[in-house]
C-alpha cells in the first residue's frame, strides 16, 4: 500500500512536466515560466539522480531521468528565448533613438 | 555524503517553486502555466506527503508540505484566471454578435 502510494506520487510529479513541456513547444512561449525556477529545479533533479545512483535505487533513477528530460526541454527553450530577447533589446538600444 | 546530496537536491526542487510563485503573484499572469501540470503535480506532491507520513519520514513530510504550499499558490491563481476567462468568454458570447 505504502509502495503503491509512492509509485503513484512519483508517476504524477514526474509526468506533470509533460503537459507543460508540450505547452511550451506548441505555443513557443516561455514568458510566463520562471528561469530561476527551472534552473534550480533541473539542478535539484540532477542531484536526485546522483542520489539514486549512490543508493542504487532504480525507481529514483528512472523517475528523475524522465523529469530531467522534460524539465530540460522547458529550461532549454526558456534560455533560448531569454537570450533572443536580450540580443533584440541590445540591437534596439544601439539602432533606434530612445522613445522618452 | 549521500545524505548531503539528497538534502541539497530536496532543498533545490522544493524551493524552486518559490520564484515561480512570486512571479505569478507579481505579474498576476498565469497564461504560460499549464493547468494540467499543476493539477497533476499538486496531487502527486500530496501523495508524497501521505507516503512521508506512512514512512514517518520527517524530511519527506517537511519538503512536501513546503512544495504543496508553493504549488497551491500557483495552481490557485491559475484556476481563478481560467474560471474568469471562461466567464468572460461566456458573457461575450451572449452579449456581442459573432465577428464572422
Amino acid at each position: 500500500m505504502t509502495d503503491m502510494i509512492g509509485l503513484v506520487a512519483a508517476a504524477l510529479t514526474t509526468l506533470s512536466f509533460l503537459p507543460q513541456a508540450l505547452m511550451v513547444i506548441r505555443t513557443g512561449r516561455t514568458d510566463g515560466i520562471s528561469l530561476i525556477m527551472y534552473t534550480m529545479f533541473t539542478a535539484g533533479v540532477t542531484g536526485w539522480l546522483v542520489y539514486g545512483f549512490l543508493l542504487n535505487s532504480m525507481p529514483i533513477i528512472i523517475a528523475n531521468l524522465v523529469t530531467i528530460l522534460l524539465a530540460s526541454v522547458i529550461l532549454g527553450l526558456k534560455v533560448r528565448h531569454t537570450l533572443q530577447a536580450r540580443a533584440q533589446a541590445a540591437t534596439l538600444e544601439t539602432s533606434a533613438p530612445s522613445a522618452s
